[in-house]
């Protein structure tokens, strides 16, 4: 469960119809280290049942294994072995598109020259007008430099945009955003802000993405100064979001109360540095804070944080997360009775949450389970609907609060595919952006 | 004919019925210097039909009075006025949509974490692979800083937005590409230049737009060296390869031969320095150039041209083509004998085409018959597909000559709406990049 396999095959069998046959294939499967998500069963007769099964393993030699070990199963039958990801991403994922069709000539007057003209004279004369009248009050850059991308590391920014597509298309299925990548060809933090100030006028929002630490709190910083528009890093502040929300659900579930907890944040990255400081607005306690590097523990004080250190966090604090981006840092010995530990690094996490479970811990979940999906679709689409110049803590508390009401009874999140979560998120934020002052639109629903 | 309106309005009128009602109608518009578009019938009874008309006004006063005239037509009760451009206009014309649905955790798994990290490794290992597996292949950045738009001037890069928006629908529905506005808020050269550099990764081209001259020039040469895909200023070569179509189709018509005929520019700003550079590539023979502006007259002549005035293109020329955004610059008296005139200014050209034909030339169009639209959607296409690193003079004449041989007998150009049309351009543009040796990628024809 706790491993974060990095390649996708579609396999299809041929099962004999006897019972255990596909039990003892997931077992084979499963005996190896891989994994099996979705099984659809295709056709089945009196003597077989043709599935395919998604099949997920670390990489290239590995799935070569599990395919070997699943075409010995007794009983079993490869068919086929397709790779549905790459057939997914022919073409890419997104495209521009038309609101309406350009049918006839009449159509074409309308949207494009002659009758154009009036529209682009109304804008000239009132400016605000752009939001009505134009896509602009729909467009949210999605920005990267491609300098830490997933638990890739700095693959450049060509590499990322799959990545950047992704979030693209979650950002129109679920909230109806139109979301735009922007690949930067530098890395330079000057270079950057130039960059993105001369193209802000195209967007209701810019969301920066997968740039690394810690150029990406300056680029943050800097840009929301300049701009009118909000400004947000995903992964400090949404993943912040997702992961205090799921530390609010667990902890009234096993009872212990975040206000009065010891929390320790190890790893102060944008991800680590972002969760503390929101989980030290949110009880009013400093969070202690461990990280190799001078400079985040620095930022970390300033923000409000407490110096400490990987040992002081495992032995002193009742919620321990991790954020460091190292595998199994934190050892089964280090684990104390009753802590909640979330080591959310991708693809594999601080610990496996199985053995810190074993070792005592009273909760343990891995990155996997907090889904950063549930965060930036409804954040940007409140403060865009409700014209927020910036995003403001108050508003990710209330999407922290959305997040918390509607996770199912036993579950850590809600679904990330539930559109009406999002919708709620993106209610609450624009809410929050009226009560604060700051909105410069009544919120209207977007849907 | 001549009269390029502003203002659109769909009537919706009840008339008698009565043989020479709706021509009355009709002429009571005309005489008041407005112009009736589409007329569609939506309901016929014995006594009455109820039609919708688009009617084209030059501003809002005199929409008013043309409909009030309306209102006091014999036989005619209007019924409703309709402002369609702005309805259609509602929350802009184009969106960035998924090219297919996430609906389902299986398929959130595929196109996002973790199945999106495979293509992200095989795009850092080969960033070829970026055209396969990305929406790169199809994006085109449609460029502007809203200096220049239409016959409007000067009137911002946000006022710009409707005119881009339309742009990039014609982009999707002609040609299938995803044309993404990119609003400038800077004017200075170097910054454009930096911004566009910095971001032009996510893109397969960059289309400038509506950029004023003479920065133009300097900042698609500039661009054009610093990156391995197309840049085009539209506004010069788009609006050239066309003007250079319907002059090719027109001289044939009337029997002049354009390599032995005398060809004056007048205005040499984006546009018209464009017109002559094609046509002299064309001939090998000099256009005579007149401008007020003794840098664009410098730049004509660098680029082969041959300082003149407007007096002696006037006098002298067989083929007069004027671009200088000055209504009713050439007067009837200038006209000589057998000249093939066009006065291609918005909204309002340099002179009436029916003006024109009265006082002795042979032909004579405005800038509303010479439709922009014909050209830059197959050129982007084309020189996309084949992966070239910038359009050629080649490239363009090549689209030049379809739409040439694909205009109907007795038209000026084809219809700007036959999707054909473009895919016969963009197959040549593709072909001609093969034939020069710069294309990166064989033709595969995208529909």
């Amino acid at each position: 469960m706790a491993r974060e396999h990095k390649l996708m095959r579609t396999v299809r069998v041929r099962n004999v119809q006897e019972t255990g046959t596909l039990a003892r294939l997931l077992a084979a499967i499963s005996n190896m280290g891989a994994s099996v998500g979705s099984i659809e069963m295709l056709t089945e007769t009196a003597q077989s049942v043709v599935r395919d099964m998604t099949v997920y393993a670390d990489d290239a030699e590995h799935m070569d294994h599990v395919i070997e070990t699943m075409r010995t199963n007794e009983g079993t039958r490869v068919l086929e072995v397709r790779d549905e990801v790459l057939q997914l991403h022919q073409k890419g994922k997104i495209a521009i598109r038309s609101r309406f069709p350009i049918d006839s000539i009449a159509t074409l007057r309308r949207v494009y020259t002659p009758g154009v003209a009036e529209v682009c004279l109304k804008i000239a004369d009132d400016p605000e007008l752009a939001q009505l009248y134009t896509s602009i009050s729909h467009m949210v850059a999605i920005v990267t430099d491609g300098t830490a991308v997933l638990g890739l590391g700095d693959i450049g920014p060509l590499a990322s945009m799959p990545v950047m597509e992704g979030k693209a298309m979650l950002m129109e299925t679920l909230v109806g955003l139109s979301g735009m990548p922007i690949l930067l060809n530098t890395k330079d933090t000057d270079q950057i802000i130039q960059a993105i100030t001369a193209i802000a006028l195209t967007f209701s929002a810019i969301q920066l993405e997968d740039i690394s630490a810690p150029r990406c709190f300056e680029i943050e910083e800097r840009l929301q100064a300049l701009l009118d528009i909000p400004v947000m890093h995903d992964d400090q502040h949404g993943t912040a979001v997702v992961c205090t929300a799921a530390l609010k659900v667990v902890a009234k579930r096993v009872g212990v109360d975040i206000g009065k907890a010891l929390i320790g944040q190890i790893g102060l990255g944008a991800a680590g540095n972002a969760i503390g400081k929101m989980l030290m607005g949110l009880t009013g306690n400093p969070v202690l804070g461990a990280d190799l590097n001078e400079g985040a523990l620095a930022r970390f004080e300033r923000d409000g944080g407490k110096r400490s250190s990987l040992k002081e966090i495992a032995s002193e604090c009742d919620i321990v997360i991790a954020t460091t981006g190292v595998p199994d840092l934190i050892k089964p010995e280090m684990i104390r009775k009753g802590q909640i530990i979330f080591g959310l690094s991708n693809p594999k996490g601080e610990i496996d949450p199985d053995v810190a479970l074993k070792s005592g811990a009273v909760f343990a979940a891995d990155g996997k389970s907090v889904n950063n999906v549930l965060g930036f679709p409804g954040i940007f689409r409140g403060a865009v609907d409700s014209r927020a110049p910036r995003i403001t803590h108050e508003m990710l508390i209330a999407a922290v609060d959305v997040l918390v009401s509607q996770t199912p009874s036993g579950e850590l999140l809600p679904n990330p595919l539930d559109k009406k979560v999002h919708r709620d998120v993106a209610r609450a934020v624009a809410q929050t952006a009226i009560r604060q002052g700051i909105a410069r639109a009544e919120y209207v629903p977007y849907v």
